[in-house]
């Protein structure tokens, strides 16, 4: 479990306006005709957020965004926090009011806290994974297209790091940039002569030779691209800490560990955002 | 492969807003740093979007629109269309122009290629699954928020079907709604008091007391959650045509068929949208 | 007067952003220039919706909205409810507070009321006088741009049912429609083959050859256009209750009762949305 | 017909919004269904906007841009202008190309086209009954909420005059505010007090007492409500052109020229924009 | 000091959107993640707002509405208003309430209230330096994109006045104009046939002769443009009231004073909204 | 002049939302009733850019946004770049087409090339004064709220360097935090045990104490806060290149050379933006 002090949710003035969408585009242009019709407005009713399997929670308080701007009037109470490890059949919060507001908000609060706290278990079984490795996980920008705010905090809550969260955020010279500047030297120099003193650079590397020749331009980042284990282990030595180094590519359950223990400081993965599956959670009344 | 001229590719006025969202979340607010600063603005290149691994592809106008909106000089052209398989190593589509911006527009036309095709190919698999039998697969409200419209559509283009597009579609009087309304017969007494004449009643019974009193009040269907199969072929049985019934509840790709051949209409999963894993599409220059 | 717990208010998530831009559209970029200057902002006051003319009440709820949004301080009391009906001088609500917010925000709400009352109206005068026949009363996409969740919701206050919301909802399939698939039959086989199993369709009829044809394909409704009152008692007989029937064409308040005679289920009236005046409401201090 | 080089159509910056927003409403989430299920995206059309009743057109412009947002490949071919008159039967303008798009933008251009040629052919009664009078006839605020910009257009193309467009426009000094204000020289005074150069004073008197202390105040203009004939007519007199008199309350087209013959400069009317029955107008194949 | 009964601080409904976009761009995607990793949730701070130059104030209500976007639990008191004068050193508000929430808020509020207060002041010195004639300094469309309303408000602090708030408001004719039109007669005489009553006509002139014929065409206000002392005075001759007279260009402190001794009714600057140096206001913990 | 090719000017997609909301700003609800009312809608005019004092230029590009979006129809050719040096008197770029349209988008183009000209400007003479030293001149977040790009890119265009665009760019660490905090080693290690790789970490010292401190800790920048020249000379030599060394407070163009000679790599200044006087640029037919 992560550091929770750490975590940094996401601000309600960056997240309401994210709930706030995917509420009308559950809404839609006449609202949750089931409900109303079906259930009287006075009825009020109690509900509880329950994990059906294991996993590390992450968007509970997305959830609660989404109940309180269906309806001010629900109380939401937190059983545990984002970050924690919740069983089969732990609870995780509770909601409490008028019942036709607490189904109308229910779809869109499960959908957020399901697809965050998938995100927040497997980025977490990689953290334990590398477990007393100096190796630290990170995401990538291959994130759900307009969640990447909320995909990224659920990564944090899985122990993971972030990388950038956009284009804008620091410079990473990949191969297409290094054919299309001609040479990462080049590219380097120009990066170096147009950015203020607070962005940072990082080159992809694809062979130990192009390491060599980022470490010789001092870049502050380099990505190990797709390299074996014992190219990672000689890029380790190589580097001497010149660099942050940061392993890329395929990085599994089973393939992770190995791939810490080559001292690499970072190893990052898309498919912890993009390829993590649902944890399955359910509004129990 | 499913019918190409039922696909219904959705309307440009409708994703562009959703593409131009995810194109400002990755330029942020200073925009792609890396190629401005590194690639000259008049270099021109040429890549093709290429799948790593065989599946169902969506998304490509998806793809046209992101390259397009970055760039109206980029020239994209596809190879394949949506609702096409691919190989490993299919080319898809090329896009052709200022090198600058097919990078600039590259992980956001990725990103959405690489999810609707995932969610696409998941469909695609139960579909064949339960090729031969009458059973179609569609969709539920279990979709990633903000991208209802496109996993949809990635359904469609998997040779699925789509459910309700949001609360306001059609009624689903489920077991909560129940509770609360005080019965079957009082919910749906209710929503025909209140409906017009082109919204459909559905009704969840979890068990066949439950189906045979939906049955009796004439619903257009059923939903039948969680049974297991010698239940699904009871009810089926029991309903004699006179609802449409939909299957629901943990559907796999290796238990799917036992469901379609106990003779329901529809099988519905929520995986299918929550949990596809992305297909690894990649952008080869 | 319809049963008011079946009349599904707009919800405030999908009425607030039409209130806020009818309020952003009359404030402008300067504000309420002549309350600001004139009027001390310690001033108080309290003030009376009164409807000038006698008629059906919808849009209090949006009245309500628009001081709120204005001025949260402002207090507003409900004196009767949407669905009721007022005389000339009957008090609707009233709101207290400081002065220059109720007159401020006095305009947009009178607007939206006396708008919205308007078509309540001229739809109850519709439904009172088809009373005691089986038919009801339903809207049609020939709504005010912008304001279609409100309309609708209108017409239920007046008595009156829904038909589409929009373009997405169910397949209504015109002559137009016909024409250029090439026939009635394989424009209905072509709905089947794409739709989900929640989805509903139409088919217009202009003669009675062609609802037979429709009648055949087993479509849920069947939208007779400008028959005459003989052809709609032909095409109830045909139909013996095989599709929902409804009638659509120049209804008026002196003929309409004619139609509902012939046994037909649902007549539709674009004009109780398009055409219906004002109903004079006014704020007294 | 007023002189069409006045009429100023509205910029399309200010009018393609409005026009996007109603297109949304109707195309919802899922889009057409039924065009894009039942027409091949080969087909072309040609259509025609026609009349069906008589009356002054308004909206044409607005219609263009509805057919271009929907799809810029349709051709749309003005045959009149807004502002012309039309019979029963007079061709608008034509529209050619992919079928489905001329039926997925139909029913929002007609909705725009019906509203807006309804409020010009009211104004444009009204304007031939005060013909050779020196009186204008204007509208009011009493606009439907969002369309403001379109129905102050309508007007024009009806030969009528604008009054404000909002609260910040211009001071309009009601009865209300000169209660709150403690009398009509204290807030006018007030408002030259606060206002620049640029804004008219406008007060509104019930009574000729009323009218002889805003005229002693020098206002630009007083709005004599609800005065009958012969008090008008004796407000003219008091007058003597010192200020811009409008005459409101009730205006009807069987009564108007009497209080043109009156002499009064401007009559307003809410009516012509919040009660204006819709023109007839369709699209045929 | 203006009559601060007068000032008309800006509508929170107006004012809201335009603080809250201020904030997401400060915020951008992730927010303020300094604040948020370096200083625990539950300390707490008292804060204030303080001038360090001498100046007229502006903005504390801007100030205010971004420290409750940022965070409700935020309480603002003010110690001054909008206005007054400060000194250096004097405190104009407190802020007390989470730490982290008042640094996340802090810079947005300041931009606001240096810039604003910027504003003010320079307007309030050119104000006291035509004290005792009757000129009014009034200022222009020469505003920051984006902030016109605000900086409107800011120029009344400073007891200036307000010209148009944009192309709607007002004709005003322009040596472009004129020449494009044909002369000044013709566009005048186009303007009046086109506009309302509640709309003012003012006339560029630069020269005597051009104002001779804009009073001829008696229009409300002429604009004397860059023109010599000497012919200012000339001017007010000329007009002998009946017209406002309104001198622009390059009016600067040493000069305003000259200027408004000639007798002109107003001062136009663009210099107050466009080149006011920021006032230096600090937040002090 | 700076780097051409470095100066990265804003992305069209992130341009265009700002200068369309400028337009509308102006624009209001009614449009340029002026021109639409003046000026025949046939009528071509020529129009040139000119700075009517000597600067650095920057916003042509927005200058041509803001005629484009106005009117797709205008012909705008550059005459120099962004970046370039202009005389009083020189042309900058001409634009063709429709009179009314060039009169339409004039104020809104000259207001950002007037404000972003004047910031280059700004910019330009600090950089001309440090010239032949390692300092390099840098803005802050000090912006004008809503233009923070537009400023951003100005200072690149007066050949100054951009710090963090927002408060999540990179870490700043201020005397406020260090308080909060409860120490700077605190700080830091926060900092460092939730941050990723890709951002930096500066601490602002207001001693040497401090800047000894921030020195062992190995941050990447320790900003000199209000240092005197002869403790910046100490700061330097304390330094010894271990961390970028940013001074700021009061930086004057008299005094900025004293300062750069320190040794200091940057030299921040908050006036560069939020107080430079607007470049007086006018539009010539």
């Amino acid at each position: 479990m992560p550091d929770r002090s750490l975590l940094r949710p996401p601000h309600p003035l960056l997240l309401e306006p994210i709930v706030r969408r995917a509420l009308e585009e559950d809404l839609g242009r006449a609202g949750d005709i089931t409900s109303e019709l079906v259930i009287p407005p006075e009825r009020n009713a109690a509900a509880r957020l329950v994990a059906r399997k294991p996993g590390t929670i992450a968007g509970l308080n997305v959830a609660q965004a989404a109940f309180h701007l269906v309806d001010p009037a629900l109380a939401f109470r937190f059983e545990i926090q984002d970050g924690d490890e919740a069983n089969a059949g732990t609870g995780l919060a509770t909601v409490e009011g008028p019942a036709r507001s607490i189904l109308s908000a229910e779809r869109v609060a499960l959908n957020f806290v399901g697809h965050l706290s998938g995100i927040a278990t497997v980025t977490a079984n990689l953290v334990k994974a590398v477990a007393g490795t100096k190796a630290r996980i990170v995401c990538t920008r291959k994130t759900t297209p307009g969640l990447r705010l909320l995909e990224k905090y659920a990564v944090r809550c899985g122990g993971g790091f972030n990388h950038r969260f956009g284009l804008d955020d620091a410079v990473l010279i990949k191969d297409n940039h290094i054919v299309a500047a001609g040479g990462i030297a080049h590219a380097v120099a120009r990066a170096r002569a147009g950015l203020g003193h607070m962005a940072k650079i990082e080159v992809e590397a694809d062979s130990l030779e192009q390491l060599r020749e980022a470490l010789q331009l001092s870049v502050d980042t380099v990505l190990l691209d797709n390299m074996a284990i014992a190219e990672l282990r000689h890029a380790v030595e190589l580097s001497k800490g010149r660099a942050v180094l940061e392993a890329s590519g395929n990085v599994a359950l089973d393939t992770v560990r190995a791939v810490a223990e080559t001292g690499v400081d970072y190893i990052s993965s898309g498919a912890i955002t993009h390829s993590a599956p649902n944890l399955d959670v359910a509004l129990d009344f």
